[in-house]
């Protein structure tokens, strides 16, 4: 029996979230998520139930939950900032809600325009309201790193970390990367703490904003981690920011761990069509490795 | 005390040979060395004995040699693919001869028309006719994939390395990934096992062509291997291989180490300047991710 590694697609929400310009129609969101799914990709972050005034780009996360529906096995996951988010995602009747914080003052502060109590509070009335039978994914943002308070110490991370896992002892917790700026060693630790203390339930979302990502993910992967986030295409950079290259790309995660003997039951000319596909989004920019390298192309 | 690792810069030579079109001349190389070594990189492949006919970006490596002399505390080595590149390097007072061979028979064949018993027996009568205090740096290519025979069984490629380690006590061993393509499970197994069963004298030499670069210095690092070879900015990819990029970037190693604690006697801004240096060879096809991060510019 092989290894086997999850892959969290989150190209349709965290990818497609941060192009300016023209909006992506409910029909390319589809499109792609579809694109992803004939890959055998079985876990995507498909949307954001928050306003479209805030964020344009996740107008029609109703219409992409309805479609998604149809696909057999996928497990959906929208966003949900607040309460009113949450209420919306139940009513459009979403299977898997995504709740999301930092660890770090300075990025909730900026992205959530709370401290990070008032965002820990709320989030806990959600995670208790949240009907038996809806699973939770947990994300905690800047676990590592932080765009305004730099290396985040360990021990504060850690201390987030527990606080979340008290919450309930089911719901997956994911721990971000969002710079792109962790290192692989302190990956490494974090995970080793956590899946030592509280067990397998951690996921790790990375960016390759620093060419660190595999690097990341290999560091997450040696320490028992199993679930990973990563973006068809490595869509979600910011163009504001050149060279600020989005997620880690699916390709280049899932070409890693092939090389490995890593199950992740993708398969790889789909796959590619798929990152093509995320990659050629008008206004995207495109990360990642894979879709350019000539003898990945050819390969089975 | 921090740890340190040790870079080895190989943009002047590995980086670039490859370029073709304009010739590079003594001059960019002498002022690429300068910029590197005022860095503080105290080791480098500036150059190749080579017949200029098979390999014109490589005249003139004596001038170079000769420039390096000039530089105080620079360890320059210099390839040599044969007797007659062995006795020239002597000739021109070389400190740091560079021998190289395959781990597999289809690149040794492609890239030295020779098999791999031929091309050791060759080697091991040159290690055995340097001079005493001539150091030799000895490189093993495709020890992990080749783009001929694919991935290499380890027992094949700790063969060759066992029979190389026993050919001179002190000579270091740089275990190579010619094509980017190992998995840095890969690369820890024979890094571990390679340092366990013949001590610290193993230098790694990575690729970032399939994005694993840093994955597979990290997994090398984390094996005890202390010794790396880039290329300031990522000089080294095939321009007639669209997406074949070279050499893992010295930026992006030395960015690792530096997020990791990890001392490396490299001025961060003054490598940048290198970088940039390299990278706008006029034919050269830069790679690395750190050239392009905005926030990096900033970093001291």
């Amino acid at each position: 029996m092989p290894e086997t590694a999850i892959i969290s697609e989150v190209a349709p929400r965290d990818g497609i979230q941060s192009i300016t310009g023209a909006p992506v129609t409910t029909e390319q969101k589809i499109a792609l998520i579809r694109a992803c799914y004939e890959a055998g990709l079985r876990r995507m972050e498909v949307g954001s139930f928050v306003s479209p005034k805030a964020i344009p780009q996740m107008a029609g996360t109703e219409a992409v939950l309805a479609a998604c529906k149809q696909m057999p096995g996928l497990e959906a996951t929208v966003l949900v900032p607040n309460r009113r988010g949450f209420e919306a995602a139940l009513a459009h009747g979403a299977d898997r809600l995504g709740f999301f914080m930092s660890a770090t003052a300075g990025h909730n502060k900026a992205n959530l325009n709370r401290t990070r109590e008032e965002s820990f509070a709320e989030l806990a009335a959600l995670v208790r309201d949240t009907p038996k039978g809806t699973l939770i994914r947990f994300n905690l943002s800047c676990v590592f790193h932080c765009p305004f308070d730099g290396v985040v110490p360990e021990a504060e991370a850690l201390d987030w970390v527990e606080r979340i896992v008290a919450l309930d002892p089911e719901m997956e917790i994911a721990l971000a990367d969002t710079t792109g700026n962790a290192s692989p060693d302190q990956v490494n630790r974090i995970f080793r703490h956590a899946i030592g203390a509280w067990g397998h339930r951690f996921a790790f979302h990375g960016h390759d904003t620093y060419g660190m990502g595999l690097a990341n993910v290999m560091a997450a992967w040696e320490a028992g981690c199993r679930v990973f986030d990563s973006a068809a295409g490595g869509i979600g950079g910011c163009p504001f920011a050149p060279g600020a290259t989005g997620n880690v790309a699916t390709e280049d995660v899932v070409w890693m761990f092939r090389r490995m003997g890593v199950a992740t039951g993708v398969d790889w000319n789909r796959l590619l069509v798929a990152a093509d596909m995320a990659a050629s989004i008008p206004g995207a920019v495109p990360g990642g490795r894979m879709r350019a390298v000539p003898a990945a192309r050819q390969a089975a």
